[in-house]
């Protein structure tokens, strides 16, 4: 039988011991799980970024595999905790919205977690990731029915992030859902619904040609890409877009077709 | 039989490859290891960092765990190499006192690194990660026993660090043992012993509420919880209480019941 | 049989979800592989960087370990990707010279990565990390015959890495190849033929003490030490000596025996 595998997303970092120590609780529970980190470095509290990484995740696992995404403003609060069963795999997080851009994506089954039996004791009111998360996730790993940690809800927080709003015959506003670590500017234009574009601005950059790989652009020119986020992106070849425009995650961008 | 669990605790930084190295070292001698990084951004040289590192960490990992610890300005000097025992894991390091906060807390046995059968030939001197932490932590995780590996000592380092000092009938004076990514600033008053308070001082700024959970604080409110850490530390919800009051790991704090 | 080891070096940082996104490909394909992060700090597109971390790093890793190597300014464009065989291991990468170093040292086989069967499907023109590079990498790992990948070629890219360069009878110009998180500056003057000298010199900055370890220095002093590296390194003891010259990876040194 594989190992089962875990995904960890979450805010917490690389500088302290956050993550190791949700590693051995893992471990300690479930010796033979592939821990893949996604991210550590998702924004303090930024719910919609690690909404984003995520859903840009899943989708790279096999069957099964678990995935833990604590981005948690609210921990120690009323806030539930949820165990979500979508594609075939499982997602355990805080119900606040971290795993909406998946269910517009997925049929999907949300529980709240409340088997207490399954955490660990004492739990912490300001570290559920190696108090609960850590350990349901552990847990489900290794064998236990998701039936067995909690009751299936409809009432999970169903956050609405940005679509694009079309404001003319040939002109919609939209966000910019990312910056990444190469500068390129990840749009919430899916890449399918604009085969074709006159203009995409940001600011008052305006890339004006989609081309089909960074090798089509030219030195320092804008351009926009069908990225591998199934996005649009505005990119610069060999370097940052991002920079170019001095623009960053969640401002305004527009595109004329 | 589990796979071994081995632990990296190093202040070498993730862009060089020398993290990846260890881990290569390692693989070569116990290939089954499950390997867990606590942190690699421990401060250059900072012993009392990496010291809380593992301190906070290694309960949350199963007996027989294997830690490496490398904080290491010695290197290539006469400082000793050290192997010990407690709490039922084993724990590798430069003989410096970064496994100190350990030594207060747990029954522990601590032996000299002699035997270089283990080590990595040729020893270099300026990279002892690689060719005896390494080594000899993956040998004792593939079951060497630790009689093999050196002798046990007792004068080993013993640092003294900063415990409350009482100043008045009901003032202590502290320290900050650490600022997290978040802005969390942890101090050295445990949690235990101090279950109320009147105020927390750190320079100017004081928190006089010591709350169950973030969720009890006010928006910008500096407040004191009983943190995961098992000390006390000063939060602001959903902000950083460092940032707040412009203070640092190795700083004052006081404290009146 | 021991799990098959596969390394990743790349230019992808940590911030977002590109890695873990490689590692959900290649746990899909081989689930025991036991994955290691040689770096993913190397420079955006800086191919000599990543040339030099897989350089340092491959000795350290058993034979049959696969290393994916990523720094890929030409994505999408018509570079080659290929697989070298060398000193009983594999290597993933571009055609862009990344793989040089090695090529210096080690008898090896180059293929070009063609069929397409071992790809993930539909090849983004943007990640070849996760379409092309990772799964060839684990297919590789999981014991597809290197011949299957595709032919043998000889016109790779072979790049030109700056070797030391004499300029008088005592002199000679060289580069430095890399700045480390610790401030040590590593030269490309190979520490076996320059056993003794009278200054290693970088700008106005001038070391004039071959030590054997940073115990050798003297509190602040700039010494030249033989490096893990296999280089000669200028370091000052438990301090930054590329603070105290004020020089970066690619600059030039001088050294005078």
């Amino acid at each position: 039988m594989p190992a089962p595998i875990l995904t960890l997303t979450t805010d917490f970092g690389l500088f302290d011991h956050y993550v190791g120590v949700m590693k051995g609780v893992i471990l300690g529970i479930c010796p033979r799980a592939q821990i893949v980190d996604i991210s550590h470095q998702v924004g303090a509290y930024a719910i919609a970024e690690g909404a984003f990484a995520i859903a840009q995740s899943y989708r790279s696992f096999p069957r099964g595999t678990v995935h833990v995404v604590v981005v948690d403003p609210g921990v120690g609060s009323e806030r539930r905790a949820i165990l979500m069963e979508a594609a075939g795999q499982y997602f355990v997080a805080p119900d606040n919205g971290v795993l909406g851009m998946i269910y517009a994506r997925e049929k999907h089954k949300v529980r709240v977690i409340s088997n207490d039996r399954y955490f660990r004791h004492p739990v912490s009111q300001t570290f559920h990731g190696r108090d609960i998360f850590a350990p349901v996730a552990a847990h489900v790993a290794a064998g236990v029915l998701p039936s067995r940690i909690g009751k299936t809800i409809s009432d999970y927080v169903r956050p609405a992030f940005e679509r694009p709003r079309q404001t003319g015959p040939r002109m919609w506003n939209g966000e910019i859902l990312k910056v990444d670590h190469f500068g390129n500017v990840v749009t919430n234009f899916p890449a399918d619904d604009f085969p074709a574009l006159e203009e995409l601005a940001i600011g008052r950059a305006k890339a004006r040609r989609l081309v089909r790989s960074y090798e089509d652009a030219r030195a320092g020119e804008l351009v926009v890409i069908a990225g591998s986020s199934g996005y649009l992106e505005v990119s610069v070849k060999q370097g940052s877009a991002a920079k170019k425009i001095g623009c960053r995650s969640g401002g305004a961008c527009h595109i004329r077709v």
